[in-house]
């Protein structure tokens, strides 16, 4: 059983605590945070859901897990505007009946990855709520005018990815065809790590034209850059980065590896790698063409078009 | 039934470019929002849930109802900093089988409100949910240390309401009670209008010591006031100004008015009426009582302690 309302957030405010960043002027405790963010910069908001039985399961994702995926979709959606996260805020709506262990150690996981970089907890909500339902905010900042868009491609531009593709939902397939898996720390299924350090290098070097997160897969997030930049792009199958443990078609359209997705100029010099982490060149960036958004060269040299098939809700 | 995510998607797009802000330099669309803050101002952030059958019931709020209530809380939020809101973001989460009509009426509800105050819709995320579970993550701005904060109380600070207390419940009990209520403009309980001119109003004059809205009730709301500003206070039943239709018990403990209360020096000149809206004296802040955070004067002027008796969730 879930604690009282009053128990339940000081529990957050002490672990909040653990979580320091200078830019929280006035973290839990008033009616909004106050953040200061540094001089010449703009300010980053993203939000994301993970809704219990929608994002994740309770009987496959330990509690730490789901605080540590929670913020890291959130933090991914920072790195992929090449910029520095300040202070997160979690709307937490928790069933009556939920052991309150299980909040316990989700905020464990949460904060956990929190520390990690540098993030404070620095408000939220909290509310009964039929299921497990946590919305996180984060905020972030980048020097003014130097966020790195969807809409920034341009034809001639090479597609790169970091990391490797397929893998989270290679697990989770594990999951519902009935295995038990360990959520060990090193899985990018149960603890992906999110390239705020690769999308902060990216930018700051000025090499990334457009930049996003692959959260949803490869064939709706590089939709999505096409669509913002007006333009449609070529993938070439054979140089895709498969994960071990996963295939073409989860490479293509799994959601939730969180690796980076970004194009740059020919010209650019991008290494094969940036802070330890793999970068692959996986196509290039064309015209518009109105009749297929991306196309991809399959193992014997065709170009086919590619239908996005990822992650989409409401999907009948 | 919900069409699929890439309409709804589209269609909060269309509607949010109704709402325009000229700090949002990145909307709907990215990973992520920009926003530009102006030189000399700091972030305000705060976030808040609306979940079906916790905040409100389908059958006796109208949508457009429940999306306005759902931005006027976080706007009430930053009213009570003193602070302008910039821009919002609403967390949807839809069961499969909601009419499309119902996220129409929703969305033009809140966005109507948005509108009316300057605030311009910047994103958010979707997804499938059991019951009707928004969050909305509301930013503003103020000038830097200029944010009034619920820790500036101080014994002999005179405490101050604005408007009438005890209205929204007392809508709302008669909705338990099984009245059908009319959902009109003018209704605090369905559109309340949150006090952001005389919030800011009050900050730019330097008259408010501490601030909070009344969105709880006003016994545990001047509570948090006690507690963060580490004093008591002492409060006149008689000087409390009930709504027509309300009860003493209601404008003590009744949430949702989303009255600003603040407390200023005896010294300051505080109006009778700010922007229109009448201010009521009702109390003072004594040194911190560790048996009685708040005592109430009775009708007969004898002094008993105030129990804190709004809403909590989790309570047994």
């Amino acid at each position: 059983m879930i604690a009282s309302e009053k128990k339940l957030i000081e529990s957050i405010r002490r672990l909040a605590s653990r979580s320091r960043n200078r830019a929280v002027v006035q973290g839990i405790g008033d009616d909004c945070a106050v953040v200061r963010l540094s001089p010449g910069h703009e300010l980053l908001v993203t939000t994301d859901f993970s809704i219990e039985d929608v994002h994740f399961r309770r009987k496959w994702h330990p509690a730490r897990s789901v605080g540590h995926r929670c913020l890291a979709r959130g933090l991914s959606d920072i790195a992929a505007m090449g910029g520095e996260p300040l202070a997160c805020f979690l709307s937490l709506g928790l069933p009556a009946k939920l052991p309150q262990r299980w909040a316990d150690e989700f905020l464990e996981g949460l904060v956990r990855l929190a520390k990690r970089h540098g993030v404070q907890l620095a408000g939220g909500d909290i509310s009964a709520a039929p299921k497990i339902t946590t919305d996180i905010v984060l905020t972030g900042q980048v020097p003014t005018g130097k966020a790195v868009l969807r809409s920034g491609a341009r034809p001639g531009d090479l597609i790169y990815v970091t990391g490797e593709l397929g893998a989270s939902t290679a697990a989770l397939n594990q999951l519902f065809a009935g295995r038990r898996l360990q959520a060990s720390p090193s899985s990018r299924h149960f603890f992906p790590d999110p390239r705020l350090e690769i999308g902060s290098w990216l930018r700051r070097r000025g090499l990334a034209a457009a930049m996003i997160d692959l959260s949803d897969g490869l064939s709706i997030d590089l939709g999505h850059i096409c669509e913002e930049s007006r333009v449609s792009a070529l993938i070439d199958s054979r140089q895709l980065p498969i994960a071990r443990n996963a295939t073409l078609q989860l490479a293509l359209h799994g959601g939730e590896d969180y690796e980076l997705l970004f194009t740059a100029p020919r010209s650019a010099k991008i290494p094969a790698s940036i802070h330890g982490v793999k970068v692959t060149h996986i196509g290039s960036i064309t015209r518009k063409d109105y009749r297929s958004a991306i196309k991809i060269l399959d193992d014997n040299g065709k170009q086919r078009t590619l239908r996005p098939l990822g992650w989409q809700h409401f999907r009948t």
